[in-house]
Order: C-alpha cells, then structure tokens, then sequence
C-alpha cells in the first residue's frame, strides 16, 4: 500500500511536468487534472486527506474508489481509504443512514462537516454515490471545500437515459458511431465502455438506461439475450442504474408462437407475465419497459382493436409484483386524420384515470417531434391521474447531426417552464412532470441518448454538454442552463475566467442561432425527408402527407404559416384558455411560435417593426452569419484549451457555417417566388440559384 | 531544439518506471514501447542515433518522422533529425536515386551500412517509406541493426484495402464498429484516424484504399463529395497510398440526368470522360475505379445488353490519359443458371483478351463466396491475356465475425500457393496474381478490409494480424504465414520466447480449427441466412436457390456433398486436367475438398480410415474441442501480455467457444437423421435438441 502511494505520488507529481497528450474527449467531465492554482490545490488537499467508507456495498465501493481516483488526480496526493475515520480528520466520509437526512428523498444526499471531516450523508448508498460526485464537482469547478454544506434530493424519480440503438449495433438517429453495446460479444466480455458510461451517468444522476431503440427488436426477452442484457445490469448496478428494455408489441407471436398479441387474450397475458418473472431471475432490480406501439408501422393493442390503456395495464399486471414500471410512448400520429399536432392528445387525453398505477405515459416535448423549437405538448396539464414522463431528445436528429454546435440547455429548460395553467398560473410543464402538481408517487424525465461508440462519445464535443445538461435538469429543474453550462464547461475545456466567458456565451446562445437560420419564427419539419439532414422546404411528396414539409408550412401567395386557430385545424384549442388567448392572437403570440399557429401575410407587419419576409429573411441571414460569432468565441478560448479540442472543434464550426448557408439559401431561394419580393437590404441575395441548392440536398438521398 | 531533447529523454526513462497503462490496441503493431533489453537496446542506440533526410517531399518527411518517434520510443533516447549526415556516424540516412538500385522496382528498398551509417535507398520516396518501416520492424522484432543488409521490391503493384464503406457510416459486413470515414464532418475535419490508418497501411506496403462499399452509392461522384474525397487523399498521399472509388454504375442517370447507362452511349461516354476529368482536377494521383456489375442486384452494362468487357472498356477509356485503372470484380451469378460455382467462369472466361490494357479484372479467392475454405477460383489460370486481381476478405463475414479468432495467413497463403497447372505445375495463383505467369504490367491484389471505428481497429485483436498479413503476403507472396504471425506478435503483444511459442501456435491453428468445427471435409456456404452468423445447415428456403444452405451440402439418405464431377454439376470441367485429375476421385481428392465436389456416402471409408459420418463427427467435435487448446496457448502466454488485451481476447474466447459448440451441435444434429447413425464413441451425443439449436439460430434473425 505504501510504494502504491509513493507510486501515486511520482505519478502526480509528474502530471505537473509532463507535456500534456491531445485530450480525445473519452474522459468527458470526469478529467480529473490536477489543479494548477498551488494555493487553491493545498486548500483541497487540507480537506481531502482520505476517504473513510463502510465499502459494505457495491455501490459504496464504487463512490469511494471514483472519489480516491478523482481526488489523488485533482489534487495531487494519494488518497488512501480509510474503513472508517477513527481519530482521523481532514478527509472524506461516507455515511448511509437516516440520522438528519429526513428532508431527503431516497437518494438525496447532505454534505456537512463534522470533527473536522466532509461527510457524505444519505439514505442510501445511492445518495452517498451521487454525493461523491457532487463534492468532486466542487473540486472541478474550483468551489472551496472548507465548511461546504450541500443538501439536495432529485425532483424526478426516474431519470432515464433511453438509447435508440438496434441489435446490430447500429444506432437509430445516432450521429457518434456504433451503439456502445457489443451484443455479439456480451456476455463473455464486458467493455470497458459499460463502466465509463455508468460513471458518467452516476456523475449527472442519470439512474436508469433504457439500453435498446424503441422500434424494439423481440430478441432481448430471449433467455440468450437476457442473459447479456443481465451482464450489462451488473456493470450499471453499481452506479445506481437500472437497465429498461423497450419491447417489441408482438413479441408473444414470434417469441411465444401465439396466434395472437391481443392483451385481453389469457395466453398473451400468461406469456408476459412468464417473461417479467425470467427478466426478474436474472435481474431481480429491472426497472420496466418502454413501449412504442400502434406508432409508425410498430404493432400494438390497436391491432386488436384495443386501447393503449388496454395494452399498457395488461404488461403492468404481467410486472405483477416486481418493482418494474411501464412507460408507454404518446408519440402516435395516424395518417389522413387531420392535424398532426393533435392526434397524441386525441388519442391519449381520453385515457386519463384508465391506467395502472404502475403505468406512465411518455409524451415529447412537444407535439411533432423534436423540432429545434416546439410549443409545448398540450398532453402536459391535460392528463392530471396520469404521470407524464418527459422525453426529450439529445442526439440532434433535427439539430445538424454531430457537425452543428447546439447546446441544448435553454431547449430542454424552456419546456420545462412552459407554463400549461393546468392548475392556474405557474402550473408549469416541469411541475407535471415531477409529479408536485398532480401529487403523483411516479414521475419520470428520458433523454433520447447522443451516445455511441465514436472516441468521445457524442460525435461533437458539445454533444457532451447536452448528455450533461439532461442529467442535471431531471435530477433538478430549477438549475439554470447558465449555470450548467458553465459547470460542463470547467469540468470538460477550462477554468480559466477569460475563456469561460466566451465558452458558456457560445453554448448559450448557440439553440436560438440553430433555430434562427433553420426554422426562425416557428417554421418547422422542412428537413431533408427521411434523413432529417439539411433543408427541404420543397418536400411535397412523401409516405404520408405528414412527412412532407409543405404540409407544415403551407407557403402561398398570401403568406407562410400552419393556421391552427379556430379558423384552421384548432389545435391551440387543446390548450387551457390562458394559452390560448396568449398564442392565438397573432399580434401576442410569441415570434418564437408565430407559424407554428398562424398563417402570416408576407406584409404583415411583425412586432419588431419588419413585415413577416423581411423578418424571415433577416432571421436566416443574421442567423447564418452567427456561426461566424460562435467561431469567434471559440477562437477567443484558444489559449485555455487543449489543442486537439480546439481544432477538433473549430473544423465543425467550419462545416456548420457552410451547412447555415445552405440553410439560409434554401429557404429564402423557396419562399422568395411565393413571397414575390426581393431580399432585403443590406442583406446580399443568395449567390447560386435554388436548383443548385436542391441538388445539394439531394447528394443526401442518393442511395 | 535542445529542450525539447531533453523532454523526449525524461520521458523516455520514465517510460520505464512508469506503470503501464492498459492497452487498448490503438496504436496496432506500431507500438513503439521501448526495448526492454539493455544490452540490445544498446546496441540500436548506437546505430540510430540520428535520422538524416532531405525531407525535400511529403512522403519523406512522414518517413522521417515516423523513424524519429520509432526509434525515440524503442531506443529510449532523443532521435533527432539533420538534413545530411555530414560526418555524423552511426545514424540513418535516406536517399531516394537510381544509383544501386538497379534490381529494385519502383516501391523497392535497399538497407544497407555505409561510413558507419545505415543508409535506406529507393527509386522513390515511397521505398524510403517501405524501407523506414522495415528497419522499425527489424527493432521491433528485436533483429540485429548493425551490419544490416536488406533489399526488398513488392510483388505485386496494387495493393489495396477495400472498404465496404457506406456513405451513412455502416461497413457491410463489418464487425469493428462504424466506418473511420466521416463524410459529414469531411472535408473541413480530418479524423486522426486517417493518418493512423495510413501509417499502419504503410508499414506493410499497402499503397491504395477503395474508400466505399462495392455495392456504391453515386454520391461519391458529385462534386460536394468529391471534395471529401480529396481531403482524404490528401491525408493518405504521405503516405504512399492512393484513393480508389467503387462506383455505381447507373450514374450517369442519377447523377447526369440521361436516360441511359448504356456503355455504348456517346453522352454516357461523355459524361464518364467529364466525371474523371473533374475528378482528376481534384486528386490528380486518383487509382482509379472498382465496379460491381450485373451482380447482386447492381445495375450494369447487361441492362443494355453489353458485355462486362464492353462496360469496362468504356470506363477505361473515359480515363484515358488519366493513370487510373479499371478493376472490374468477377463476382455475379445469375439466379437458376446452374451451379453458382462455375457462373463467373462462365460469363468471363470467354472475355479474356477482350478488355482495354487499363482493365484488371478482379477475383475473389474461391468460386463462391469468402468460405472459410475453398478451392481456388477456376478463373486464375483460365484468363492468360487479362491481368487478375486477387481479393481476399479481411472482415469476417463467414469466419465468426469478432467472435472467434481466426489468424487468416494460411487461408490466404493456401490460395497463393494453389497450382492452377496453367503453364504446367507450379502455374500458382501467386503467379498468375503478380503478373510473372503471363507476363502483365498490371497486378493487384485487394483485401476486404476488416476495420472500423472501435478502438482497437478490428474488435477482434487477432483481426490485426488479418490485416497486417494481408499487406505483407501482397508484398512479397513467399512470405510464410508462420513467420508473419511471429512477427506480428512481437510487434504486437509480446518478444518474450515463453510466451511467443504458443501466440505463434494458435495463430497458425486458428483457422484449421475454424474450419472443422464449422465446415469440415469440404461443406461450405451453411451458415446463418442473410447474417452468416452461426449454423443453418436446415436453410431450405430463400430468395434463391443458392442462397441456401441444403443447395450446398445436398444431405440425403445416401450421403453428403455437391457432385461437380462429371456426373454432376461438372464445375471440376473448369480447371486444368491436373487439378481434375487431383481433386475428380474421392480417393486422392485432399479431405479438405472432399465434399466440394463428390457425393459421398455416408459409411464410405475414407483415408483417415474412418467413414464419412464418423470422420466428420470426429471433426466437429475435435475442432470445437480445440478452441479450449486456444484458451490454454493464450493463458500460457498471459505473464507476457498487457493485462487489459489478456482479458478481452480471453472473454472472446469464451464466446467461441459457447459458438463452437453451438455449430458443432447444430450439425451433427442435422445431419444425424440423414446418416441414420449415433454419434460415434468417444463423443457424447449433444445435451439439447436440434429443435433448441435452431431457436438459437433463430434469435439472430429476429426483428
């Protein structure tokens, strides 16, 4: 034990002096380099002399060794364990208990100094685990140590991550690389991946990875595959995650050879509950399924002419008394049936007060689907016996792949504030969602995953940010992206104030530069079809109308715009009157959301003195010239960041300022023959013409 | 200068103190950790202690540099570098010129001591390349320096990797991850990877890179991708290597808008001129084209009813002054025409002498498709006026994907050496490829590249040796795979001779045990349907004929085995009278070919003294038992190995072995009921049922 401190030492101590190695974003926030500031690293290292831990649980032993691991790297000393503290101060303390934590939910934590030591207090081992990474967050963030007092308890139990990712090791809508899970090699091998990603899920509060795509494949519920599904849940267990699996509808047939999937049938309901109690052999803390059905081709109760409360209750039964849940996905839209925007909610509010209590219903954020900006879904604050799980999506699916800077922050921040006034003023989506105004025992938030098996994990850098940002926001809604970012940023790029500044400037506003030269004014879905990659306003034939673009922003020679007031579809009437009033007068609705519910003349004159085409066109190119001021702060935090990063970084900014442009020009090259108009001044019109930018676009559909 | 010296030397000696870190298999056989013998390391100290170059092109200053970091790393000592030796001694000087080199073709080296320096020479910069690896290779396998005298010219001219890359980051039939090219960020961010992949293709004289899937997509065709690219062959170019595009062969109406991909179209004519043209323009060291015609669903010149010949012609003329080539691949075979066999032959054989001087025409090793055996393809000495492409897959589509380890020097030594008696015996695949047989300027060799994004390139380690041998065997065909195998292994995992014995040993196993548990005695093509993961010998039933299994094995009561005799399909008609004469009697046919081409009864006496049954139940169970002689080689070599390689090829194993006997039971179950006979003595008969294998089976083709 001693020549392995001694060892450490050297080892630190030669961190000082050794010329640092291109920084390949594997290690994400959890770096871990040692602290430059001498003064404020003897201060740390005053504080942080030893860990002192039961090490009476896996959990347990996992907090204690990250905070020996990210200690001895941050400060620059061995940092031993210790049972228990004895006489011992100046170091850490972990504590499962009850004493003094009765404010705390399950897995919230306390750190509080007592004799001389930081305590890490909780409930559960879990709480302790999340603390761990809470007080290294003080160190990676330079917060001082002396006398820290920090309380906190998640506001949403179920904190999921919900990959996309296909047996064959591809990701749908994945922009990083393959899926991190090796299926043909599980259970036998076990990449080292599994553990790097719990971690970093356990840094965030992330406790539940739902680890296949939704468009789910029969295979997991296989004895073969469960037991690499159960492999996998033993790597995550430790870090306080539970694995999910979505589950493929008609499993019973293929799987079970039944006729039928009818959730009424006996056979089918015996089938399922034969399956959770083998899932639960295996994985005794399963924490439920995920069901997409009756939904873009996927089979479903539908198909027995059942409702999905029908389908849902009938797999909450088979969990009988396991602890899993169901989280049935509201994303349905049936083809011919009118707005889009309203079906999820004509079919799903209905059902409000038909579920089981073990059952939650999964709605996005918004009423399409992950579009740059979306109104919140009316499904928020119109299902009050039911608890909502939030799902937002952090692979940018609609947000330029891995080549677009988009932190996503003020995005996931924005719904959650958005105010429904299901309950009057105030009742916002957050408050549905974590369960306090409906008073709910289950509540739940899922981040469609950016991960997979490229380098860094998430293609773009930032990508991080966003798989950070979403951890941090279910564990607690009231943080601001502000404060996350800047967070991210200290413990991913740098501490040092001058480059932070125009670090966390860049991340902030980088969403509403995506949206301006994208979708400005509440345009959405005119993306390229099927791949979702660059613009396609033009898009006028499809599968379905409502894969279209012209189907969404009905351009004609009046002007732009889906009327969804009473005089059109009347979607805004799924809202509470409160927002109503607020989004159906075009002269309050907010631009943001403009077109989203109104058909706008092009000379309407807007709020901001510009009729609706020439605010349109100085939304597209003041938009695409802001890549340009992204490019400048990123050039601006050169001196603070490591090489590699920084180049890695600046060529994306490159391709995303030739992707803006051919955004820009796209868009006004289309609307312009509707609009009849010139672009404004001083803006310069497109230098090539629209038939070179569609045969841009259509180098992306070429088989 | 003198500084960073002196860092490199502090490094360097802590290099020795320092604890490994765990390898992840990044860095492949160009590891560069430094010797650890001091006697030795001595020794090359003093014969490296600097590197003189001109650095006058690009490709000297990447071989000058990749000797500096080399050398630096192996010898634990600053190798810095001058512009000319002057009067320096003991150092390494390159010297691209034609004085000596007389012997050597273009690509050529010579090493050889000069002033007490030692002097690598070459026609080239690329030879100084070739050449600057190989003394690497000669430290890195601990050989003498002193005194060196080496002189080596390649074989065959092209040596390339093909990748069967998609343009949406899939590899067809890869099983290590995504592709290392990312089209989206190119060309504004050049991945690390590209040079890595360059460097490792360098050092074992691979000089192009066929940078998409066969089965191609026009993009690669248009401008905004052809500037892509550029940028990758602008990374690749240092190193020795061209690019190479497969294409598809209806641009010309996808992409040009005509009504026709007729070969004898002027405007299609015109519009291949044009293409090459523009791509000239931007690569102007371009390699040319591969094309997968009329096969598999491609479209092709027999859409117009012209022939191979005609087709390629006509791209070899669009190329015209151009120095690219045309490589037309062979693979087709037209649905119910007979035994898929002797298709290729048939469509091509009657061609030879009709293909423009720029055409290759491009074989794949045997007549099906990549088994783990077969006999060598009845085109090579049947085509005396066309030079033959080999191609020889990497990836392991039919070998056990990453699961199973699979050294594939002998497969393709096997092929190398096969006596086609073209020109009388010795008439070598080898020779006919290397162009001596038949007296071409042209030669190629190709092999299906079998790496990705995962971070050891290949998912399975021993996948590196795959592609190590492959580059070497193209260089210089007398190589032993043996000798290979050692070599890689010292470069790769170990030089201590306790532990060298048995890596060298199960390398050279590996794929003779493959096979006997797979498909012993000559069975080939039944495995998985569509997937070609696991056994399927049941497969009955397919979109065709010969995509099933039973068209292969042809089981029936009387015995087992495709007769392509004379009372057959004939297919043995195809090759020279020798080899019919060799492999037409099931008494003298190798064991190995057996039932590639008799119907053998199932009590027949074979030359093991066995009869079919039983020598085939002995095999399956004796090879699946073998993978537990794997296990023990790599468990005796394990003091020797990093610690984090041991475990993850020790768990592959694990699964290979689960594989093994998985095709073992799924065999010898199926075809039980034909032979009507028990499982043999000593074997045990399996403990599950066919009806359990076949689920199993199933599983992997489940939605």
């Amino acid at each position: 034990m001693l020549l392995r401190n001694v060892l450490l030492l050297v080892l630190c101590a030669l961190g000082a002096i050794l010329p640092g190695r291109a920084d390949d974003g594997y290690r994400l926030w959890l770096k871990y380099d040692r602290v430059a500031e001498a003064g404020l690293r003897q201060q740390y290292q005053a504080a942080a002399r030893f860990v002192a831990s039961p090490d009476n649980t896996p959990v347990l032993r996992a907090a204690s060794a990250e905070l020996r691991q990210g200690l001895s790297g941050l400060l620059g000393q061995a940092v031993p364990a210790l049972g228990a503290p004895g006489t011992h101060t100046g170091g850490i303390v972990l504590r499962v208990g009850t004493a003094g934590n009765g404010q705390l939910r399950p897995e919230g934590y306390r750190i509080f100094p007592e004799n001389n030591n930081l305590v890490i207090s909780s409930p559960t081992d879990r709480g302790v685990l999340y603390g761990s990474f809470a007080l290294l967050r003080q160190v990676q963030t330079r917060q001082p140590l002396a006398g820290l007092r920090l309380s906190s308890s998640p506001r949403i139990d179920r904190r999921l991550l919900n990959h996309w990712d296909n047996p064959n090791g591809t990701v749908e809508r994945g922009y990083a690389g393959s899926s991190i899970w090796q299926w043909y090699e599980l259970p036998e091998r076990l990449d080292p991946r599994y553990t790097d990603s719990a971690r970093a899920n356990a840094s965030i509060g992330i406790n539940g990875v739902v680890i296949n795509n939704v468009n789910a494949s029969a295979r997991y519920l296989t004895p073969e595959y469960l037991g690499k599904v159960a492999a996998v849940a033993g790597v995550l267990r430790p870090y306080g995650q539970r694995v999910y699996l979505s589950v493929f509808w008609a499993a019973p047939k293929v799987l079970g050879g039944l006729p039928t999937a009818d959730p009424l049938d006996p056979q089918v309901q015996q089938w399922w509950a034969t399956a959770c109690n083998q899932i639960y052999q295996q994985i005794p803390d399963f924490g439920g399924f995920l069901v997409k059905a009756n939904s873009e081709g996927e089979p479903g109760p539908s198909d027995y002419k059942r409702s999905h409360a029908e389908g849902a209750n009938m797999l909450a039964k088979a969990l009988g008394q396991h602890p899993g849940v169901v989280m049935w996905r509201a994303f349905v839209y049936q083809a011919g049936s009118g707005d889009r925007f309203k079906q999820a909610y004509e079919e799903f509010q209905p059902l409000d007060g038909k579920f089981d209590s073990k059952v939650l219903v999964q709605v996005k954020n918004g009423p399409i689907d992950f579009q740059a900006r979306e109104p919140f879904h009316p499904l928020f604050g119109a299902m009050p016996k039911t608890p909502l799980v939030l799902e937002v999506q952090l692979t940018q699916e609609y947000l330029g792949f891995a080549t677009h800077l988009v932190y996503l922050g003020p995005l996931i921040k924005e719904v959650l504030e958005a105010d429904t006034h299901a309950q009057g003023s105030g009742s916002t989506v957050a408050k549905v969602v974590d369960g306090s105004l409906d008073h709910h025992a289950l509540s739940g938030m899922a981040g469609v995953a950016n991960i997979g098996a490229d380098r860094n994990w998430t293609g773009h850098l930032v990508g991080q940010a966003n798989w950070y940002a979403f951890g941090r926001l279910a564990w607690d809604h009231t943080l601001s992206p502000r404060a996350i970012a800047e967070e991210w940023t200290r413990m991913t790029l740098t501490t040092q104030p001058a480059a932070l500044r125009p670090l966390v400037a860049m991340l902030q506003q980088s969403r509403s530069i995506y949206v301006r030269y994208t979708t400005p004014l509440g345009l959405h879905h005119i993306m390229g079809e099927s791949i979702h990659f660059g613009p396609q306003p033009w898009l006028a034939k499809a599968g379905r109308p409502d894969w279209t673009a012209v189907y969404y922003h009905r351009a004609d020679s009046l002007g732009l715009g889906f009327d969804r007031t009473a005089t059109g579809s009347n979607a805004l009437a799924l809202y509470r009157p409160e927002v109503q009033k607020l989004w159906g007068n075009p002269a309050t609705c907010p631009l943001d959301y403009l077109l989203w519910f109104h058909h706008v003349g092009w000379n309407q004159r807007l709020s901001t003195g510009r009729t609706l085409w020439n605010e349109l066109c100085t939304r597209y190119y003041t938009g695409a010239d802001s890549v340009q001021w992204l490019q400048k702060q990123w050039a601006a935090a050169r001196p603070a960041l490591d090489p590699a990063t920084y180049a890695d970084v600046a060529a994306r900014l490159q391709t995303q300022q030739k992707e803006a442009l051919w955004w820009r020009d796209a868009c006004v090259l289309y609307f312009q023959p509707f609009a009849r108009q010139p672009i404004p001044a001083p803006f310069a019109p497109p230098a090539r013409s629209l038939a070179e930018v569609k045969e841009l676009v259509r180098i992306y559909q070429l088989k």
